[in-house]
């Protein structure tokens, strides 16, 4: 018998841990979940943990060298404890699941219309049990019993008739039968116990947010959020779209977030201690790469001329088929794309924001990590893509992080010390900065000439937070005795190419149908801002058109909630087909405008100051 | 760089080998295979060669001791060469693929005025390629190209729409689009070339059966045969239920006969160059438990009462379900099954035999492991199981085997001399005896005493070929240096049990429905058996009921033959599901009378001696 030995957490928990076992991997399977989107090869680096004490082998990684100047810092996954060992966690390596969600868009299907019909119908049928003379087989015994019930025609896989006998005989021939829009059948279960689980999942190209829901009250049950592993493979779509056209890409890319999505679900499903395949269905919302990778679509025609999806209205398919953890036979139903460039995501965004129902023109904005638009009313919708990139969502950006704990997302700088005081949400010391954060950054930084019209460092700020980093000149937000928040001007640069291309986009569109902005009654924005988003900076930093704050209006992740819909009802569910039919794609790219446009808006606010009044 | 070392076969050829690679894998990657059913884990036994010479580390199994007391005898997937070996490669150890199969039977759709309509139907579709102007999606294109055909709606599943890109480009979006009668889309290919394969199986619960088709001509392109590898779960289907129901066995099972499966596929489209994903179709026919445990039902209801099959009437299944490996969407169709113990091979024998279009009452018997019978005309049918048990097909019987070279087919007896005659398939050295020359000897032996009417060997016979063997008292029909094929007293036990158990089968059935003997027209004999089968012998035996010879026929095996027809024809699917539905199975286990007359018949030829004048 090997002598038994453990690890001890800083916060005193006591995890046995056997020879050659990882720390990841004795932690994971005491419920201490770490970020791990390489699944513990050593390569993505997320799994940091402070080795406080005690022998362990650590295996060499480029990663393992403490870029932070923490020699204790290790992979967990590169980690082998050969006795008991004291490790600290630091909250940035766990991994955001149930964390905070900046904005926890839960939808009462009400406000639509709607009514709960999840993608599963159930028809309760009680059968005579076999006998010498009646010894018709448990299928034909099943389709007599939905004959008799008038109910249509039904088709059976053989899943399904793998656990139909015994599913059978344990409720006494007495069940619900649940089958599909499509009349397969996915599950048999007692009629006297009833439970149905679905999951909508929105695939970010940088974050993939993940609800568990009860189908059969509509509430959502637990919410879990994670970087889209998939950028390891690069940040954005088209980097991404190259890889999947090299030999074994797509189906590294494809694992990867289908990875990332099944150990969110493990966690949660383990917390509410459901089982797998009683979740019946699922929904997935993402943009047109996002989907096709997830479906294992090879994306290389989107990105070549004339820019084709492989598809935009997506059949039926199943669980099993994308390789999802849950019932395999589960239905998943995707979000349309209107085009290549215009997904599933955004179609979600203009079902949740009802701006399709409304007379007036309204305007919708996704700032994502691709940023797209759409404009329009109840009889007419134009949609088209910026490319604004990813660094709202944090990537990109050395400190970035999404809207979860620890993030800086509040600034404001005193004129005169230029030292700013920071809001940090769940409080304490921060570990980054999110999107709301950087707008303000940067705009107050404007405002108190730290930076410049077009985003320099001004030579002439007198303190010592303008400093030189890795990455040139920054200004520190933040400094403690481990731990640094800051900008530099390579962040700065990329916030402002960000803020040009969705401003430009706007201006295009509008220009487009042929309205002025003042016709545009309502803006809807949309992204992983949260409600911290201030309007007043944001058109400081000339990214939203300059109009009355009462116009805009923040709806969080609507790509979730529009998946959350699609999961809860079939009227959601043909809505959102017609949404995406109506949308019409105009190709921003191919025009000149749009380049005049972009450069224009290259400067703070803009180098039009009288749009900015 | 390890010296490289050879494998010289008797033959001449020379087969390169890694050190730490065994001879089982040598040979077949290079294209000579070897019987391997339980996949070289050393169990089966079946791989055996000679190792003439050179040096080998041989892992040592029970199976290593030659029985033959050639002690240079090894089995391939156990023996590592060390350095240069040659060996020999015994015809009984070499696969059995496209060796002579005792009755081909080539089935001409024209008798049954049947079409050519295989499972999926083709359109051709040319399409415009995609412009900036006309840039939906790839999917919706086909679909507004099958709209324009008029064709019905068609589903695309993920695996379709993975590949469709690529193929409708490659064929400059001129392609034929094959789907299933189902409508689900199965392949895209340039409408120029034109190849379509399928393969009709038998899963025989001794014996596995492929044809290999071309589903454009009808023909037959190969014929692979091997040992069904479940055997070694058990020689008949209730000790494989009883494993079906122990934990993992179900899967053991299934993944045992779709190996074999798969292993006899992958030989056959070597050789005709034929990749697997162009094989786009299957049929599989089985007696119920084959047919269950191949699509992994649990089959424990079939022997326990009221005994019922988990489906009767199988939905069109798709081969990733099965884990065929041939196209995934390929459709599978599986033959009907009438009840527990009355499954599909016997439906398709019917099939085969079209006793269901005669007016005049035929019967039908398959001498196959269980022993099934069928008696009827068009308008009724009646079925029964006989458990006759797997003897002719070989098992059981010690130097039994299946009908293929090296089988003693033939046997006639000097009465003097008591010196045999053998007739070999193929010629050459007996290396066994398959179910006529099973049926020959023993009808032989009797008629000059050497056994008397119990089947017991009677004392008094002269002859060195009446010997003391491992299994007690035996008569040897050839013997050599190396080689012996005999019969012993417990080889006849099993054999008389077996002929006994049809016969009781026959008289009962024709006396459930109230006719005589003499009111059958005609009787078709289906099994492993060959045109060998001599009727006056087997009547002689007491397996055949007294008849005039000209009212038998033998139709080979009728279960691949009715799994082709169904393959080739849309008519002929729909004739064997009524045929199906025409069966009516009869239970005569449940009867006093069937151990009365199998009593009875546990005689040479029979007790009742007036019944074979």
């Amino acid at each position: 018998m090997p002598k038994e030995i453990n690890i001890t957490l800083s916060t005193g928990q006591s995890i046995p841990v056997s020879k050659g076992e990882s720390v990841l991997h004795a932690l994971r399977s005491h419920e201490v979940y770490l970020a791990a989107s390489c699944g513990g090869k050593g390569t993505c680096g997320k799994c940091r943990v402070r080795l406080l004490d005690g022998p362990a082998e650590i295996t060499p990684t480029g990663r393992n060298t403490g870029q932070t100047g923490d020699d204790k810092m290790v992979l967990a996954c590169q980690c082998f404890p050969t006795g008991d060992v004291t490790v600290d966690v630091p909250e940035s390596s766990r991994l955001a699941v149930g964390q905070r969600i900046a904005v926890e868009y839960t939808t009462e299907l009400g406000h639509y219309g709607a009514s709960i019909s999840p993608l599963l119908k159930r028809v309760g049928l009680k059968m005579q049990p076999p006998s010498l003379d009646d010894s018709i087989s448990d299928l034909e015994r099943i389709r007599r019993a939905l004959l008799a019930k008038g109910v249509e025609p039904i088709q059976f896989g053989p899943g399904f008739a793998a656990l139909m006998g015994k599913a059978l005989r344990q409720a006494s021939w007495d069940v619900n039968l649940a089958y599909d829009h499509k009349g397969r059948a996915v599950l048999l279960e007692p009629r006297a116990k009833e439970n149905a689980y679905g999951i909508a999942v929105d695939i970010g190209t940088t974050t993939v947010v993940l609800y568990l829901v009860n189908l059969l009250s509509g509430k959502v049950l637990d919410v879990g959020s994670t970087y889209n592993s998939q950028v390891r493979f690069g940040d954005d779509v088209i980097t991404r779209i190259v890889h999947a056209t090299e030999g074994g890409g797509l189906s590294a890319l494809r694992e990867a977030v289908v990875t990332d999505i099944n150990d969110m679900l493990g966690v949660l499903l383990d917390r509410h201690s459901i089982p797998p395949e009683l979740v019946e269905s699922a929904t997935i919302s993402g943009n047109t790469t996002m989907s096709q990778l997830f479906w294992g679509l090879d994306p290389g025609p989107i990105r070549e001329e004339p820019y084709i999806p492989a598809v935009n209205a997506y059949p039926l398919w199943r669980a099993v088929e994308a390789g999802l953890g849950i019932h395999p036979d589960a239905p998943v139903f995707t979000m349309p794309s209107v085009a290549s460039y215009v997904g599933g995501d955004i179609v979600s965004g203009v079902l949740a924001s009802r701006m399709h129902r409304s007379a007036e023109v309204s305007l919708f904005m996704d700032i994502g990590t691709n940023g797209e638009i759409a404009l329009g009313n109840e009889e007419w919708l134009v949609t088209a893509a910026c490319s604004a990139g990813p660094c709202f969502e944090g990537s990109g950006i050395r400190h970035g992080m999404r809207a979860t704990d620890g993030a800086i997302e509040e600034v404001k700088i005193n004129p005169s010390t230029l030292e700013p005081e920071l809001g940090v949400i769940g409080g304490g010391r921060p570990r980054g900065i999110c999107g709301t954060g950087m707008i303000d950054a940067i705009s107050e930084m404007f405002l108190t000439g730290i930076i410049d019209q077009r985003g320099k460092f001004a030579g002439d700020a007198d303190t010592w937070r303008l400093a030189d980093g890795p990455d040139g000149r920054e200004f520190v937000l933040y400094r403690d005795d481990d731990r640094q928040v800051s900008l530099a001007e390579v962040d700065l640069e990329n916030l402002i190419r960000a803020k040009a291309a969705m401003y430009a986009g706007v201006s295009l569109l509008a220009r487009e149908v042929g309205i002025g902005l003042e016709d545009i009654s309502k803006v809807y924005i949309a992204g992983g801002f949260g409600n911290y988003l201030d309007v007043q900076r944001t058109v400081v930093l000339g990214m939203l058109p300059d109009m009355p704050v009462e116009k805009f209006e923040f709806l969080g992740n609507t790509s979730a909630a529009g998946a959350y819909l699609a999961l809860m009802s079939a009227e959601m569910r043909d809505e959102v087909q017609k949404v995406a039919s109506m949308m019409t794609y105009i190709e921003l790219s191919v025009s000149n405008s749009f380049m005049d446009e972009y450069m224009s808006a290259m400067f703070l606010p803009h180098t039009d100051i009288a749009r900015f009044p």
